[in-house]
């Protein structure tokens, strides 16, 4: 899809873009600092600026939208050396171009002692279809896209090696913003409701019910587990754990969703409910309150 | 004028805003760094606030566009009393108040020892109207807003006080971002080539230059000083100082450019040249190149 133009980037007080006729336009901002949402020491520079874009591509797949164009506000300590920059950068654009995005502005700046990255993704998305998290209703059933708990996992293994500089960090399994998939669910009309899962399952399924003023059910055992190292990761890390920007969806249940789309498989997990709350249905027909523990930060842990 | 409407704020993956038709969007970024752009005990909460906007604002002025939504990221180290975050937050808001823009997103992180504040403001202008800094030709007159010096001559105080810790710094002589006078020489087709002195006069006008493949010649006398305090500020202040958030214009000289726009003295000061240098031309006929020296950051000194 055509997602607008860039008319002027880089190198005037402001960039100018156009949107295709009859669409809206998509904002959204992160802002990743280190020591907070990174450590420089156990991601490589690459990795950590595909990331950096990677939480705002992801934000605008969320909405069915279509990126268009970055922009990066990057704080370096004069310390830092200079391949840091260019690789952190390396990583960021590689993933920009994969998806048609141009970085249209920003600027580095020295900053007193840490990494700071902000990033801007600008989309479009044709008037009124903006998928957003208040769409939800009562019997909706609840998807997941690919699997989850991969991200968290490996951060508690190095969690857990943690004042062990590790050499080389290995860079695997880098996700990937779920942006055909976004479009598809918009354009078949099939998510009324959609989040991307950053902060974690209990966490963004407990935005969308708050945004559509719902409850939800989710059952245990249907909710993908991602495999590290051939082992099925922990479930506390598929419920909670954050970093793993697949999309969660709402759809009627008399919507036909795809088991796979753009070759990812798609899991029904639970139900939109009225009570306003989450409930965890496991084995034997346990069921138990789900709280949102969302991901928690360096800074807070 | 209409600038766009704000559909979807805070509260979603992203915001979502139309465009009136027919129009282009413009985006801008401006990273604030504690110790590096500002100094939290030169300054009150709220002018930090204030300041952190206009810069964004001033850039759409720059661009004679007009401001729709604004997204603040804000990191805060975990000592700063709330009242510091309140109180900035007033300055912003107020100002985005001022110039009918909505806060439409954004988010508040813990920083790991420093303030930083990262400012996106989107706008709108007419499609293939936004005015550049790469349309100045040979001949145009050169035309500044306001008065300049006031913000750096302010800068030097402090410095020259600096270690002394000032008791409620002093917040007098706010800027205001140009928004109406960068629209109305859009509007009448006034300015072919814009910029806003944020970087201070002999920067922001080598811009210009390098822009649009030109140089200047600029008359010192001519150059409308800021009065601080009831004395003029140096000429040095007004050459190079920075903060000021007055506008730079070029315009054909047959071009009829009113001397008061919206109360605000619109002042010429030179002439685009041929010959890519920027020249100073003083009392006597003397004339000698012109360096851009930009303000420098407090990291940088």
């Amino acid at each position: 899809m055509h997602a607008g133009t860039l008319i002027q980037g880089i190198g005037d007080d402001a960039a100018v873009l156009g949107l295709p006729p009859g669409h809206e336009l998509l904002v959204t901002t992160d802002l990743s600092l280190e020591d907070i949402h990174f450590r420089r020491h156990w991601a490589s520079p690459p990795s950590i600026g595909h990331r950096t874009l990677l939480r705002g591509l992801s934000d605008i797949a969320a909405m069915g939208g279509v990126p268009l164009a970055a922009f990066l506000s990057l704080g370096v300590p004069r310390n830092l050396p200079q391949p840091w920059v260019d690789e952190f950068l390396t990583g960021l654009v590689r993933l920009a171009t994969r998806f048609g995005v141009s970085l249209a502005g920003g600027d580095t700046s020295e900053s007193p002692e840490k990494i700071l990255a902000d990033i801007v993704v600008v989309g479009s998305v044709p008037r009124g279809r903006a998928v957003l998290r208040s769409g939800a209703r009562v019997g909706d059933r609840i998807y997941v896209t690919g699997q989850l708990g991969a991200g968290a996992a490996r951060l508690a293994r190095l969690y857990s090696a943690r004042q062990t500089r590790i050499g080389r960090p290995r860079d695997r399994g880098w996700p990937i913003p779920r942006i055909a998939i976004g479009q598809f669910l918009r354009q078949k009309r099939i998510a009324r409701s959609m989040i991307d899962l950053s902060d974690g399952l209990s966490t963004d399924l407990s935005h969308i019910c708050e945004e559509s003023e719902v409850g939800a059910e989710i059952t245990e055992q249907a909710i993908p587990r991602a495999r590290l190292d051939r082992a099925r990761v922990g479930m506390k890390f598929a419920l909670h754990g954050g970093d793993d920007y697949e999309l969660l969806f709402t759809a009627d249940p008399r919507a036909r969703v795809p088991r796979i789309i753009d070759g990812i498989s798609i899991t029904q997990i639970g139900e939109i409910t009225r009570a306003r709350k989450l409930i965890l249905c496991g084995a034997e027909g346990r069921r138990a309150e789900l709280h949102a523990e969302g991901w928690e930060h360096f800074g807070q842990s």
